[in-house]
């Protein structure tokens, strides 16, 4: 299968739902998948389409499904869905755009239509490994120099896709609140470390992908085939507590510092819907090594990067008390990435790692070479040394309780109509006594 | 519950399973837990008893394991088992070395009994999370010496017991062949990485925790109450690739230097049936800093130890065509771990982290202080400087295609029956072309 632009991306096209028609994430180009259950229903697979949720279940249950993802449509997660063959995903998009643009299925279909801000969104899928990837090369370049001034990039970081493995228990879908970590930390001008709640804690502004088909362990993958293996993307927010980081990671990187908490946009969206919006890859400068010819196909280079525009804004509770809307703190797009979702894909499967349908990947944080588009207070603040102001006057080098986290993505392409992620947002609650 | 010493401990009790008596990994006073399936049947839970092994769902459609136990016995996995009370599992292993003494039961039981030699083994339980530990000293120390000769361990090392999460979906049980994994590495006189098979392939000696009870997202474990999440220890051997790792590793640690697989020991050697060998733990020396309070509880010092021999052997394919028996590497005692089973559990729960049953920790190579017991070959080999010589001539400073690697460990306290872990091994293949 190969993922093209059709129908189901045609501008002209609207549904007879009528909030999609010009809504700013959910447009009838978009359709993603996700898991959530109306009030007191059980959780079950829908897609969103603009202010509303369409049961998948109740279709499949119609008959108004393609019969290939008809087992996989009654689960309570994405991770069989995921596993299908894209041609089967493809057929499910074209069927849900063609149900909810023709008039004709308005009845049949509108039981089964529920009001999204009335229901619960659950994680799309059973994470089996999460791994987080830092492939934001001024992220690398900004959290470098505060530890190297002269000499921020790593030898590796232009041959290799740097990733880690992380904690795939944590992970929550948007809206659940965090609760602020204790850990140990070695204050600065301490002898000894203490155990306490966190005074660093940051967010990461980041892509996430999630896998579809997986690979037999000891089967590296293609890059020529690694789209196959994605079945889609949402906003991952890759929350950080920067002083237990700094006194754990050496040898063996971080790892409480990051595994308490991250929040994903329950809303997957398919790379069939982002087909409009794949970009050549623009990173790679001139004396930038050429990577190996595993981590290199053409085709990647010409169309494998992502139109998509990541914001992050704060809302503190001073804020909101003042009916103050959200502040933006960081505007930028994912060509920022250094590395492609292919190119992230096929390297973690280069020695034979297995992926599996539902698992993972974050980018790592994605920002801006200027201060426009910072994904973490750690860089807007220079590591904590320089405040952030906000609209009300209040200022941060780090969160406090009750600030409120948002972080939105955009897809944009000229002639097509744009398509949104979704909120990926948590509020930060005070550490546990 | 109180993990303590009963009946089922007494030396002087026999099994009516013949082999069981005197059988050095598998007596009545061991009874582990897995996942094992006969000729041409369905994988189910089984315990081990000599050269046999017990159908546990059987015995449970008897109505002869206790009713708290019975939903779990007919899972697939342990992760269920693992989930209930440890009172649960007591009851479990009491009613089983009841049923495997007492000559009355042997009509009854028999027909559950499969030649373990005849059987299949699985996983034990589903891996949520995997998370490889570094807390054998002596490993650090000779680790760190080859990279700082003056200061092999970091200054949060006697602090922090440092850890970083591993990939759960490529762990494998015993006996699955290793495939030499292709990856990216730089020779150190090239300019250059390149992709190919790891010329530096290592194994690593391991204990393996198997997480019972789990906790909740946000709710640390204290360390008087770590036990009762630990369900049982096995063996694990965490192949390294050392030329990706020394490429790869910064500033996130190791990834696909580690990932490819990691093999387990299939039996769990349950808490439970570990009590008789239970020390106290004696590796911080007068200078060393005393653990934060989370970390620290006088029981758990003096009897947090566990009284484990554990044992590293090489059989290549020359010496096995010669039929020369495997050649022992290294042999030493899980004393020499720094940090103990529930420090080890408290601080990957100390920041909220939530633990699940089925999860796996690792404790991370335990090597002793001098060349008797080392770990891994990239310490007997001094870092692949000096080649390590097999009893048929052939040398080794890494595996080579066709190496079998064969672990094994036994727990040893005056007055009890030892009791072992069974084998931990996998046979090196070529890399895939």
């Amino acid at each position: 299968m190969r993922i093209g632009i059709d129908e189901t991306h045609d501008p002209a096209r609207t549904s007879w739902v009528v909030s999609a028609n010009g809504h700013g994430d959910f447009p009838i180009q978009n359709l993603p998948l996700g898991v959530f259950s109306p009030d007191e229903g059980e959780p079950r697979i829908g897609a969103a389409i603009g202010d509303d949720i369409l049961d998948l279940r109740a279709l499949a249950d119609e008959g108004l499904m393609p019969e290939a993802t008809k087992k996989a449509l009654y689960s309570r997660t994405l991770n069989a869905l995921f596993a299908l063959p894209g041609d089967a995903r493809n057929d499910l998009r074209k069927q849900l755009s063609a149900l909810l643009s023709d008039e004709a299925h308005r009845r049949a279909v509108t039981p089964m239509l529920y009001r999204a801000e009335a229901c619960v969104m659950y994680l799309p899928a059973v994470i089996g490994d999460y791994t987080d990837f830092y492939v934001g090369i001024h992220h690398a370049n900004n959290v470098g120099r505060l530890f190297r001034p002269d000499n921020p990039l790593l030898p590796n970081y232009k041959h290799v896709p740097i990733g880690y493995h992380g904690r795939a228990s944590s992970v929550r879908p948007s809206g659940v609140p965090v609760i602020r970590p204790r850990g140990q930390r070695k204050p600065p001008d301490a002898e000894n470390p203490v155990y306490a709640a966190t005074e660093r804690l940051d967010y990461e502004l980041e892509l996430g992908i999630w896998i579809g088909a997986g690979n037999e362990l000891g089967d590296p993958i293609a890059i020529s085939e690694a789209g196959r293996h994605i079945a889609g993307f949402c906003l991952l927010n890759d929350w950080s507590a920067r002083d237990f980081q700094a006194w754990e990671y050496q040898p063996l990187g971080p790892f409480l510092a990051k595994n308490f908490h991250s929040t994903v946009s329950p809303w997957v969206i398919t790379a069939e819907a982002l087909a409009p919006f794949r970009t050549a890859q623009p990173q790679r400068t001139n004396g930038d090594p050429v990577p190996l010819p595993y981590l290199w196909n053409d085709k990647d280079q010409a169309s494998g990067g992502l139109g998509i525009e990541l914001s992050v804004s704060l809302s503190s509770a001073a804020m909101r008390k003042a009916d103050l809307p959200a502040f933006l703190l960081g505007k930028g797009p994912a060509s920022n990435m250094y590395w492609t979702a292919a190119q992230i894909v096929t390297h973690h499967a280069s020695n034979g790692c297995n992926l599996q349908p539902g698992d993972l990947l974050g980018t790592g944080t994605i920002s801006t070479p200027d201060d426009s588009g910072l994904g973490s207070l750690l860089e807007l603040s220079r590591g904590g040394s320089q405040p952030v102001e906000l609209p009300n006057g209040e200022t941060r080098t780090f969160l406090v309780d009750g600030d409120h986290v948002i972080m939105k993505a955009n897809a944009k392409a000229e002639g097509f109509v744009s398509i949104g992620f979704g909120s990926c947002h948590a509020e930060v609650l005070p550490a546990h006594t």
